[in-house]
């Protein structure tokens, strides 16, 4: 069970309420009218709680649970311990993953705005806003209804946020224009100039940076990572991308819908993602770029070249994947060291 | 045309403004009275648009613009549409920079102490200082005329920040000693103890930092980057250096002039790099290097070995860049596959 | 001498009273009542000063040394400058670094609430605690004895945060069971959500972050760095660990004591480190790994298999060191330009 000191699950839920939100059959045990209490994995779950099996690799630990219910694949299904209730759906993982966030929504603080934080005039807020102590919010900002700005943010002049996103503490948006249901975590800084500037040995020459960060919707971004706006063009986070910790995008970086990127992951200027792009940790895509959809860099891989959609890459100078596990085996062919 | 939300432009301007303020000879149709509203790409340029072209890339676009006015290189103006006027200049993109800047110089908060504000009575604030919501300045702390600190910013003890600089939001600075026209980007953390410690099994022992940072003259550090301070001499950034996002600068390195760190590199304790050294994204320098004046290292390159003045290198473990290229050949060779 | 704008020493103290400190032995000339008013390497200290000789590349520095007196080794006790008086024992660097936290503390800042603090009601609040200016204290927060919360830090709903502890400005701490004595540099970010969800074409799922972070005695977390939560287990740091700057520790990873983890480098989702392991800069670790007591992960590279207790690595991906020796020296050897 999760730690009531920090956290409190909204339940009980029936076998019937999770089939309703997730789409699964009741199988197995088949009692709809279970009451469950918690979310938990296989082998802490017990009679009033709800679990999952979705890695093949865990199916032992599934015959043994002492859950009340689980999500599972109709392929598995005939593994489960006798009795128990079944929820059954193609995608176990994403079942749990809706009940679990039903048990545990998101909290959302209380409307309504701290005395000590400092909202301009002009702004307009919508229903059910909360601004928490110490923010700053300037000159016509828009925050949508549900929307919630975290203690010690500052949301910069004319900023456009929509309803019910989550602002965390200590974030800085400026130059911004963000969809609904956005999250920015902790120490955010979304809308900062780009690093652009004329090389000049009497000294370099900053250029003005003439554009936004348009953010669509559903799209979460890490800790400390940063999002420049543009220089010209904007720069845009496509809905639903997930963006980790420490992640830098630079100006006028394109990334299509549902693109993934791992912690320490960085763009250069003006490169474009299609949909569904991910991004290993510590990867670094250069300038001027195209990823097509669906491709994938690998962790700490260095990518100087376009990807085709579909595309796998790794290593640094980037090569296709199969080539990079080549490069891996030959090296260590030449070099491994043979004990006598 | 820039975003009104966010952007207002200063002009009008005339061609012989600009002329002016970047050392171009007026040309071709030449109008020096031809009065000009913004700035603007080739391929959106309209008559009241001046424009420019650097990269040859862009001729074909450059004989086609309809822009008012257009900087250009004295070898490329035959290529200009008729009875455009020219500003001609043998750096047209440095001159562009500059006539940008005069359309949209650096917004500066107006002069003045936010009421939330926390300022210690013994702190020393120049003519036209803007301090906004919440920032905090510590004891003894010097803030030069046109300084602005931003929201929710907190200036350490004993800090001397010198003139017209922007230090933005949600900013730490500490044991710092900055010159005039730095750009401290939103969360960027100056002055805090290095990574220093005398490790051992029955606890690592801490070493005091007893040094300051040092920053020159128009320096810009990017968003939630980090320099330390020195573990008894100083850490010094040089003067025009260009620092870009989630950049760590560890204890007691020196920068020289106009030096430019990409996105997430790092340098170690102890390095030295001469004037204008390029630093490629990802990249680290180990401590206790030298890496000579306008050297280049490549983007996620690890270097080990000091750097002569001029030199460039690109790997892990950097070699010559030349030799790194012939790595990465060979390694295709050995790998590449043969399509049937 | 450190700069008095930021730093004042707390002596004088005598030969005598080091000795105590550190168990030296005094030797050389032997003086145990000779003041030291500070500390000073090699090269500048002079007869009031206390120095040290621990790397034999600088006997030379310290046979020349004016330094009133020293911390060495015995078997280097007779290079000493005659008539010096010397601070005898087996480790020189760590005694040098008792010495010289005993002549500058970490200052800690006097002991009461900043009026701008917001404290909610229900906060515990040990004898001593510091609240600087703005500081965000939530609901059911206990802080121990004498720990300080720098301005505009944002401690969230129900941390518990043992005594003497140092957190920064602009830090964000939630979901969190910290020890004594932890020091949270500048920007660090605690507990905030993991980065995990159900990946599907239809939109990404966010899995409910259930666990918290648990931070032992005597942690050091470097400025910027991010810390997640757990998803269901915890994450831990172990006590005495020290991590760098720009550091990214994901959900339920688990550092043993006394690791160190140098600045940039990161450890994906569920990897387990056992006790006194070293991470080099710009290193990653990927997920569900396990790395053995005292292994060393050298800068830059990437493990992505487990690593045996004292292992050492190196290269990406990562094989044992002496291998990626093997490796560079192979590429090389095929590469190196043989200049007419």
């Amino acid at each position: 069970m999760a730690d009531p000191r920090f956290f409190r699950a909204a339940g009980p839920f029936t076998v019937a309420d999770l089939a309703r939100l997730t789409g699964a059959e009741i199988g197995g045990g088949g009692d709809g009218e279970l009451s469950l209490a918690d979310v938990a994995p296989l082998d802490t779950a017990g009679p009033a709680h709800v679990t999952f099996l979705a890695n093949p690799k865990y199916v032992p630990a599934f015959e043994r649970t002492n859950a009340g219910a689980a999500f599972v694949h109709p392929d598995q299904a005939h593994r489960a311990p006798a009795g128990m209730t079944l929820l059954i759906t193609t995608n176990p993982y994403i079942a749990f993953a809706r009940a679990a966030r039903r048990f545990y929504p998101s909290p959302r603080p209380p409307a309504g705005i701290a005395p000590t934080a400092v909202v301009d005039p002009s702004a307009v807020l919508g229903e059910g806003v909360a601004i928490a102590a110490h923010a700053v919010i300037g000159a016509r900002v828009e925050l949508g209804p549900g929307t919630a700005i975290g203690a010690n943010s500052v949301i910069g002049d004319g900023c456009i946020i929509g309803s019910d996103c989550l602002i965390g503490p200590n974030v800085t948006v400026s130059h911004c224009l963000m969809g609904n249901r956005v999250v920015l975590y902790p120490g955010v800084r979304v809308g900062q100039d780009g690093f652009g500037f004329a090389m000049d040995p009497s000294g370099h020459v900053k250029i003005p940076q003439l554009g936004r960060v348009r953010i669509g919707d559903d799209v979460e971004i890490g800790a400390n990572s940063t999002v420049d706006r543009g220089a010209g063009p904007d720069t845009v986070i496509g809905a639903g991308s997930m963006i980790d910790n420490l992640v830098q995008i630079a100006h006028n970086v394109v990334l299509g819908r549902g693109c993934v990127m791992v912690a320490q992951s960085g763009i250069s200027g003006s490169s474009r993602l299609g949909d569904f792009v991910t991004v290993g940790g510590q990867a670094g895509i250069t300038g001027h770029l195209s990823v097509g959809d669906g491709a994938r860099v690998g962790g700490q891989s260095g990518v100087t070249r376009d990807v085709a959609a579909g595309g796998a890459v790794g290593g640094s100078p980037a090569v296709p994947i199969m080539q990079w596990h080549r490069q891996t085996a030959v090296l260590n062919r030449m070099t491994r060291k043979k004990d006598p």
